[in-house]
């Protein structure tokens, strides 16, 4: 029975990347061994570490001046590098969520953080605006996460700073064109729109390296690993390999705008549904809602039907649409790899839900 | 063709953990998602991390009192997180070589480094003796590798120390019992014994922690990840599952026992065959021969064939036994999933390259 998964991360991957995968651990490139068991020193694995970076600079536009690299720890080891590599003594940080607050409170074993704008008054439901002119230009960098998960609000623009731009970009890169060169670094996380999890994809601005005064283990500095192309220490191998067969579907399919329209166009069928089922409600201000993470709620005089639709959707095979805990309701996760037809299995489900209850 | 994989790692895993992957990568506990697909907070994932724990728990005799982790980084990252959250004024290391050194050099990042012995004399050839007593019990921990992937040397025993003792046992942990309760914390990259690359596990005594005065992220602190079970962020995922079914099938074959009287076995055979063999000589001390990698190289009279030794195994398919650049000439690793039938190859290739060339 075919599942719709919906779920936050890690999520739905292409059935290319998984069925090569799946290949790859059964014979890696032709070698006759399993990717899981080939040296990462082995040509055939360098080639898979090259073309990974290589792929990321074509679809993502990266100008000259950039290294791209693919690091393990998660966006969470990132929370902390960013500060240890970047922070003298103050930066800023826009807080739209419990990632942001979690980056936050990293930087802040590091140096002073200036909270410059935050969602926080109204549960993280809108993208604050306005700030960019109140910048300190003595800022170390200013920090923003595009997307957020857990709420569904998402930067529809990359915003103009008089300083260094850092950017939590876990769950939405490939998902729109980005302007690489306003951001001095740029991390995800791989397992939503990159690959698979275990591996960090990085983006980082060479010039903006080795200019804070401070002791940094060789392992947590962005310079060892630029040096070592990612090979510093034994690369998570096959977490790499799924990316980079993630990433050639997108090139198949005609690139991050492609990835954009199909975002835009998923997106609003569910948002137009949430905005016309008189059972449901979206949670995010309607200006900065997300492409990837769709939030709603059931209305006030539904409120009761929340569990009953949770059981409803799951008898469809529809899974992982129950909300975060700290927004309730529900969260449709619809990434690059989602398809339309799950989304539409969705809508469909509200609507029968509806007949049934109104 | 079957191929005879002798990479130092990653390297060759059982079929069983290759196929239960391969499979899951299809379909993940019956779920109908694939495992790279299925959110880390499902029951079935959840399951996964829990057994993994518990089966290292069973197969090391781990006492109470000690928490199995499942982290990022490789143990790269542990030469720091090590002294982050254990260094207080001075730590003692034993230098056995290339992985030790960078041990070190992390640690000296959070304070003074003792190198209590070191057998960097000789090229890391033999494991240093008779430094046990010598060993200041005011230290904050002493730090040795186990097993030494270059050089082909081994601990044959748990050191007797007056202070806390700390393992980095990368490439030779599940190959032989050891006696957890010496030790405070042990760490291992999964990707010769444990499992897939892009996970490391851990294993530490919690009473140990939280005792030095020191900012440490929450990322780098093993307490974290302890009161989160391994789940504060995503864990990698497939690398997890890999280590959860190398570790059921070392539980199948009769457990770590079996894997040590298999382990002296394989590496026997070899070791006589470089001690027969007049064109061949080992390089490590004998009574520090490792059990996991064995190096060797040609005797005097001999080394213009190295080169042409190692098209003649490549010929056979016999795969990554060029030795570290640091040592020279040949290296086959023989870890737990190592075929004695790939040992005999090996075996049988050095003796028909003896004929041929004497």
């Amino acid at each position: 029975m075919k599942k719709h998964n919906f779920y936050a991360g890690p999520s739905r991957l292409s059935d290319y990347a998984l069925q090569a995968t799946s290949e790859a651990i059964n014979d890696f490139a032709g070698t006759g061994i399993s990717l899981l068991s080939i040296s990462h020193r082995t040509p055939e694995f360098q080639d898979v570490m090259d073309s990974s970076a290589e792929l990321v600079k074509e679809l993502l536009n990266v100008p000259e001046g950039y290294s791209v690299l693919f690091l393990q720890g998660g966006a969470s080891l990132q929370f902390a590098m960013v500060p240890l590599n970047l922070l003298d003594k103050s930066a800023t940080y826009i807080n739209t969520g419990v990632w942001a607050t979690g980056a936050i409170a990293e930087a802040k074993c590091y140096g002073e953080v200036v909270e410059l704008a935050t969602s926080k008054d109204k549960n993280f439901s809108y993208i604050p605006k306005g700030w960019e002119s109140k910048v300190d230009p003595a800022t170390s960098y200013v920090h923003i996460t595009t997307n957020n998960t857990i709420y569904g609000t998402q930067y529809k623009s990359d915003p103009n700073v008089p300083a260094l731009l850092v950017a939590d970009m876990s769950s939405d890169i490939f998902s729109r064109p980005i302007d690489i060169s306003k951001y001095a670094l740029i991390y995800a996380g791989a397992q939503k729109n990159v690959g698979a999890a275990g591996v960090t994809l990085v983006i980082v601005r060479d010039d903006v390296l080795g200019k804070v005064d401070r002791v940094i283990p060789k392992i947590l500095k962005y310079q060892t690993h630029i040096d070592k192309g990612s090979m510093y220490n034994t690369p998570p191998t096959m977490a790499v390999y799924t990316c980079l067969k993630t990433m050639e579907r997108y090139k198949q399919l005609g690139g991050v705008e492609v990835m954009h329209q199909r975002a835009n166009a998923k997106a609003q069928l569910l948002y137009d549904e949430i905005d016309r089922n008189p059972m449901f409600k979206g949670t995010a201000a309607v200006e900065d809602r997300s492409n990837m993470n769709i939030c709603f709620v059931m209305n006030d005089e539904y409120k009761d039907k929340e569990a009953l639709f949770n059981d409803f959707v799951k008898a469809r095979n529809i899974l992982g649409v129950k909300g975060h805990r700290l927004v309730g309701g529900f969260r449709a996760s619809i990434y690059n790899a989602q398809r339309e037809e799950s989304v539409q299995a969705l809508i469909t489900a509200m609507q029968d839900f509806e007949k049934r209850h109104i």
